[in-house]
Formats: C-alpha cells, sequence, structure tokens
C-alpha cells in the first residue's frame, strides 16, 4: 500500500490547526512557510479568528478556501481526535501530529494515542507523530519545522530522527559540517507512519543519495531488516541507534515510547543489511558526510600525507585497527616523492613530509598511484608558524598545496582531510580545501570514516561480508 | 641522580646557539624570549655577529658575558657535538637540543646522535633532545617553544610531549578547552632525559596538579612503571599512547627514533600504576581538563539532567558501558523535581525537564542529593528557539540556570556540561558555564571522563583494582 509519503514533503497545501501568537510551534511554524513562500499555500487555523504574522486566522478547519491535503497539528493532546476527524471531513489525508502528552508520558497520554490513532485510522489518515516536529524539503522549501536558514540549503542527504528537539539539533550542526540535506523527518511516537516508510520512500527519491537515521528502538524489526536490505545497496544508510544498555533502554521507554531491542540484534541486522552504524553523534555527521561527498574505494589501501609524524603514528594505528592497510610505497612513488625531498624525509607510508614544502607533491604522488585505494591528508601547522606564513600575504595554500583543486584533478578515489591544531588554522584548511573534502579535526574518525566506506563498498560488491 | 630539571624551566641565563635572521626556531625563538621579559637574561650566538630583533649576536659561545647555565642549540645537526663542548668550556650543564636530523633518520644520523651524547657525557650535560623543541615555564615565562600567548596564562597541568610538532599543536588547542598549563616539555628523541625524568620532577613540583603526556614509545619500561606508581597516587597522569599497531609502531620507528613495545603491555602498565590512559587527542584534552577542574567524585552514581530525551539515553548507555551506574533518584529529590513541573515531565534518571523551566531546579536537586556522585548537564535548545529566547535581551541563563553559579554553590562532587548543537548555542553555554564547569560538545566524551574519574577515585583510595 503506498502511504503517499511524498505529500509530507509535497504537500498542494497545508492547513497548520493551533496557530497562535505566543511564543511556541503555533507561532514559529507559520513564519517559517512564509518566508519561504508558502504564505499562499498556508492555511491557519484558531477559533480565536483574527491575523498572525499578516496572515488570516480561520476559526475553524471547515473553513479554509483552498485546497490543503496536509494538516500540521499543534493542539494539545487531548484535542488531537477532535482536529484529525475534522480534518477527514475535509478530505484531508495526510497529518504531522506536533503535539506531545500522548504514549510518551505513559497512563492518559497512552489512551489518547490510541484514540487519535484509531480516528486517524476511520478517516484514512496516515500519521507522523505526534510528539515529533514533521519534515523539511528543502527542494520546494517546504518545513513545518523551525530551523535555521543553513539547514535549508539543498542537499542530497535525508534525514531520519526518531526525536524532534535532537532532530532539530542535528540540523543545526550540518551545515557546520558541510552537510546538506534533501529531506527530513522527524518520527516521534510514530503511532502510524514509521522509519521503513521513509526508508522506503528515500529508496526511490530521485534527490537523495545518502540517508542518515537516528533511532532509539524499531518500529518493526523485521520490517526495518526488509527495508535497509532493500536500500543499503543503491544508497549508503548511516544509522546512530542508542538504548544500548537496560538503562539506556528505560530512559528511551519513558522519551518516545519506544521499546528498544538488544543491542547485539540491532548490530548483527545492521551488519547482515549493510546499514553503517556510527557510535556517537559526531560520528554519524562525519561518516555521512565522507559518503556524501567522496567515491567509493576500490580496496582498503590507505596512503597518508601528513606534517606531524605523531599524527601519522595514531592514524596508521587507527587504520590497521579499522581493517584498512597502510601498504609500502611502489617504487614509482617513492621516486615522485623522493625528487625534490630534503634528505631528512622519510619517504614511506605515511609520508611525514614535516616542515618542508613536498606536501602536495606526496599528496598527488598517493592520489596518481593506483596501488592506492584511498588517502588521508593530515596538515598540521603551529599557530606561530600558520601567522607568519599567512601574515606576509601568503593565503595558506602554498604550505599545503591546493587540496580543493587536487581534489578535482584526482576525483576517483575518497580523500579526506585531518586538520589539527589551533581554531583558525583549522577554519583555513577547511576554506582552502572546499566541501569537497571532508575535513576532521581529529586523526581517528578520518580513518573511521575512510574504513566504513571501504566496508561498504566491500558489501555492495558482493566480495565479503560487512564487517563495522 | 638529581638531573636538575629545574634549571631547564628556570635558568639564570640561557644562550641560544644559532640565532639568525631568516625564518625559523633560530629567528622565533630569541623573539619569542625577549617579548616575555628575557631580553637581559638571553644571549645570542651567530658567528657572523650583528643584531636579530635589537638584540647583540656573539660570535662564538665563549664570547657571551653573562651568567648562563641552560643552552638552546639550533645549528645543523652535524654542529652539535662542537656546541656542547664549548657549552661545556662555559661551565653550561643543560642543553635542549631543537636540531633534527640524528637518529630519526637513521644512519648517518643515528651516529650523529651517538657523538652527540658521548660529547655531552664528557662535559657533565644533561640534554633534552635532539629533535624537539624544548621547554615552557608559564611561571616565569620561560619558553624556547615558538607558541601562542594563551598558552602561556598560568595553570596547573604540566605536559610532556614526545614529539616537538605535536607538543606546540597541543598547547595551540589546550586554551580553547579552558585548559593552562604549569610547565611543558617536548622530548624529542630522548638521547638522555626522557619523559620518566620529568614525570620525577612534576611530582614534586608544587605548580603542577595534574600530568598529560604523549608517547609513542617508553624509553625504559620498567623506570616508566616506578615513575606513574610514584606520581599517579597524588597527581592524575593522562597518558595518549600510539603506536598501538605493528604499523603504527613501523611508522612510530622513523618519526622520534623510537620503538614502541606491544600495546598491551602499556595497557597493563597504565592500569597498574593508575595512570588514565586516553585513547584520541580529543579524549587526552577533555579528560585532562575535567581532572583539572574537578573534585574527585565519591562513587559512581551519575545523575543526568537534560532538555534532549535522545541524549539523556545516549548518555546513559555510555554511562553503563564505563562503569557507572545511573541509579533512580530518591524520593527527596524526585519531590524536590517534581515541584512546579508540568504534567507531562519524566520525573527519573535521566531528569528529562524537556522545554519546561525545571532544568536548574532539577540540577541543583541532583547536586544537593547525597545519594549521586557526578552530575552531567546536557543543555540543548534548537537554535531557532535559541535566537528566540536571547533576543529578546536575555542572556540565555533564565533557559538552563547560571552553571557557573550552582557550581560555586555545590562544589563537592563532579559537574560537567553537555551542550549540543549550533555552535553559538555551545559558544553562549561555555560562557555561561565558565571553566569550572567542563564543556563538551557530545555526551560520549562527558561521560567518559566522569568514569575515567570514577576508576581513578576507586584507584587511589584502594577499594579496587584500576579498570580503564
Amino acid at each position: 500500500m503506498d502511504a503517499g509519503i511524498n505529500t509530507f514533503f509535497e504537500p498542494r497545501g497545508v492547513v497548520l490547526v493551533g496557530a497562535r501568537s505566543s511564543p511556541g510551534f503555533g507561532y514559529g511554524i507559520p513564519l517559517v512557510l512564509k518566508s519561504h513562500g508558502w504564505e499562499g499555500r498556508t492555511f491557519l487555523v484558531n477559533p480565536r479568528g483574527g491575523e498572525l504574522h499578516g496572515m488570516r486566522l480561520h476559526a475553524s478547519l471547515a473553513d479554509v478556501p483552498g485546497p490543503v491535503d496536509l494538516a500540521v497539528i499543534i493542539v494539545p493532546a487531548p484535542s488531537v481526535a477532535a482536529v484529525l476527524d475534522q480534518a477527514g471531513a475535509k478530505g484531508i489525508r495526510h497529518a504531522v501530529i506536533e503535539s506531545a502528552g500522548f504514549a510518551e508520558i505513559g497512563g492518559d497520554g497512552r489512551a489518547l494515542q490510541e484514540a487519535a490513532l484509531e480516528t486517524a485510522r476511520r478517516n484514512g489518515i496516515r500519521v507522523v507523530g505526534p510528539n515529533c516536529v514533521g519534515v523539511i524539503n528543502t527542494a520546494n522549501k517546504f518545513s513545518t519545522i523551525e530551523v535555521i536558514e543553513e539547514a535549508m540549503v539543498p542537499g542530497r542527504t535525508a534525514v531520519i530522527a526518531q526525536s524532534g528537539v535532537f532532530g532539530t539539533v542535528l540540523l543545526d550542526m550540518l551545515h557546520e559540517h558541510d552537510l546538506t540535506i534533501s529531506k527530513a523527518v522527524t518520527l516521534g511516537n510514530r503511532m502510524d507512519l514509521d522509519e521503513c516508510d521513509f526508508l522506503d520512500y528515500f529508496r526511490d527519491d530521485p534527490g537523495t543519495s545518502v540517508v542518515m537515521m537516528y533511532l532509539e528502538g524499531a518500529a518493526d524489526g523485521r520490517r526495518l531488516r526488509e527495508s535497509l536490505l532493500a536500500l543499503a545497496p543503491s544508497k549508503p544508510v548511516l544509522v546512530l541507534k542508542s538504548g544500548r544498555t537496560a538503562s539506556g533502554k528505560a530512559a528511551t521507554a519513558s522519551h518516545t515510547a519506544s521499546l528498544s531491542g538488544e543491542d547485539e540484534i540491532y548490530q548483527a541486522l545492521f551488519r547482515q543489511t549493510g546499514a553503517i552504524r556510527a557510535d556517537t553523534i559526531e560520528e554519524l555527521v562525519e561518516m555521512t558526510r565522507t559518503f556524501a561527498t567522496s567515491p567509493l574505494p576500490k580496496g582498503n589501501r590507505l596512503g597518508i600525507v601528513t606534517s606531524s609524524g605523531s599524527l601519522g603514528v595514531m592514524s596508521t594505528d587507527m587504520a590497521v585497527s579499522s581493517g584498512l592497510i597502510v601498504p609500502e610505497l611502489s617504487e614509482s612513488s617513492r621516486e615522485a616523492i623522493r625528487a625534490g625531498s630534503p634528505a631528512w624525509m622519510n619517504v614511506r607510508n605515511p609520508v611525514d613530509v614535516g616542515p618542508s614544502p613536498m606536501f602536495a607533491a606526496a599528496l598527488e604522488a598517493l592520489l596518481a598511484d593506483d596501488d592506492i585505494d584511498m588517502v588521508l591528508a593530515i596538515t598540521v601547522l603551529p599557530y606561530v608558524i600558520f601567522k607568519t606564513v599567512t601574515g606576509k600575504g601568503s593565503s595558506g595554500r602554498n604550505w599545503f598545496g591546493d587540496l580543493g583543486e587536487i581534489r578535482s584533478r584526482f576525483p576517483d578515489k575518497p580523500l579526506v582531510q585531518c586538520a589539527v591544531g589551533h581554531h583558525e588554522f583549522v577554519d583555513r584548511m577547511r576554506r582552502i580545501a572546499g566541501p569537497a573534502v571532508p575535513l576532521f579535526i581529529a586523526p581517528e574518525p578520518a580513518v573511521r570514516s575512510l574504513a566504513a566506506m571501504y566496508q561498504y563498498s566491500k558489501r555492495i560488491k558482493g566480495t565479503g561480508t560487512f564487517i563495522h
């Protein structure tokens, strides 16, 4: 059965029940819709009538004039079922229920949720929520989420978040990691639609290439397995799954009214389906960005260029622990790097160029080397030296080369940068490399992201079992 | 035998051999010394004579007039032994050799290092280096390291780094984490003095309360064990040890000419001695800052207050995985929190206050609760809401309470903050809480730091074996 998910992202018209002039979603969401060109397709309902943000407040849903196929409901929990009946009478078949106070608080809330679900079913209405903040579509600038402008820049990563607050905060962070999205949905209590419905939808969504998901527990483990199996081979799915421990699970139950299963089962499920599990928020964001910007590697041979021997050692440790190889360099690469290198420089992998001007040359040699599948560029420069270099009118490009330009000339293998040190140095390196070169501020997550790409690549090529 | 380590940090006078007007240490270090009031006690040597930064360049070490008891040597490797002889003739018994091109490049370099060591021994000179950047003492502003001003702010954490570049970059980062230092040393090739000499020195240094150390391999495993056993019970030692894997070890050998031992042996050594091992740079910095600012916990019972249920779940997962307990709240705490709470709020641990104004009250209840040993405050606010709150002239303090002020009223148990979201929100929360409340941008490292404090506390009280 097609749940008509697309209507949540591309409604002809939307009615917002619970608009109001005091702070909160009822005040903020109409403003978001208006500021993105949706004023003519947005209808607000509040029994007291009047205006909000220069838009009319209709006394009831029945009074709304325009074509509407999506209701966004923000009224208190006890009033939600009645609103669903009114929406059904209006011919609306899709609703986002943002109100809280349902199953997540137990007791009366659970009864209210059951009543709301029964009402929705009776009216043939598919529901996102309750206890969520709804959806975003960056392509048509439709959003039921109060979110920063940077999150509305169109990209190719879809976001599925069980929690509304966490989903919003995730969207607050993504642009700082040069990650842009296609669509986002927050699921809340999932009384009707759940993560599987959206995984299935994103599989066929031409605007989405990568999916990132935050789950506290699966709504239906068997179905999740099927959805991931169908999606993962064509589009990488990055998952952060919390509620790993018994205490964590207890906390989960009171948050979005889900019961998270045993962690081992999830671990096996992600491994079998090819979904990529992140262990922390940072890892989720960083891995997703790497998948969103990089070609898949052909193998697991990592080349490292570094201006700090220590960081080369740390990266090698992490690479080997993660299933990568840091191979000896081919004779041709060694020769290419040795030409012009000072006598003290170690021409091996990791290539520690120290303070020599050989960084760019070594980087290009590794990118051109057929025996290297992916490259990590570790840019480290003490701040005082960085200030001296940049103080003389240089852009800083000459020190490590123009990483963005080098990336564009060697587009066929993953290249990530790890810039360590003072934040001004890191910011400068981020700007020089541009969004096509994922930047990390520590070596370990950079290597973990590359390892995840290798494991995924191996999995979808059927050349090995998925190990994560 | 007393190596007279203190002379490295408090020389009466210092002579810098290899001062020069072209970019590099020889140009930068004299400037650092001059700018920190050391001009009258600094003597520069360069055979061509003349001036540098308005300071005289003496033609030879023998010509230096003032009392000097420390030589900083920056000449090319083949000239170092001769300089050591001149220093010895001048009565100098301490030298920092910053020059590279010794054992770390193998072959000829190794022979040069042996010759330098033999010369130093013959002259009774103790050496830091070669292939390092030397020392910092923030108390008297003495530094042989070109470092940012923020790193010269006096604090109570000592830094030992095997690598010069990495040590400098570490110093570039610390102030961004509100971490200030007492003294720092970079060891380089350790041809004479090594980490044990400095661990022993910092044990008796009244200005140092916490020690952070970066090692690629122990110079002498047995002695390291003794030094850590002697130091760790009175001052926490945080260690980042790289070269864990075979490939990492190979990379280490070419970097600072050390051979790192088997990782399992190090793991056991740190566990037995009570040293706290960090797995990444970020963890090293964050754990050190937590130890440097927090009282030790009396037990492992963690109280969590959060404005995001999801982050409460993630924190609980990490806490339980790290040996902490997230216990049920006592009846008195529950009552204190329940008073004034909205009906939907879950009054349990983690305390998820959602968008209610109960954050500060819940935080104070947990800090006052005798059955809670440490507290994690998770502040999460979608940026759009944060802007609304702060846009009305509020400082943002009213949303979560004044964490710095609350900290000062409950100084007896660890309190750390995890602020997740937009960087402007995080910066605001950092300022509100102040340096006495360590801030993390993700829940996992916050919990890991608390767990490390608990494990250390248990160890030094002799109530359990050290588990890390």
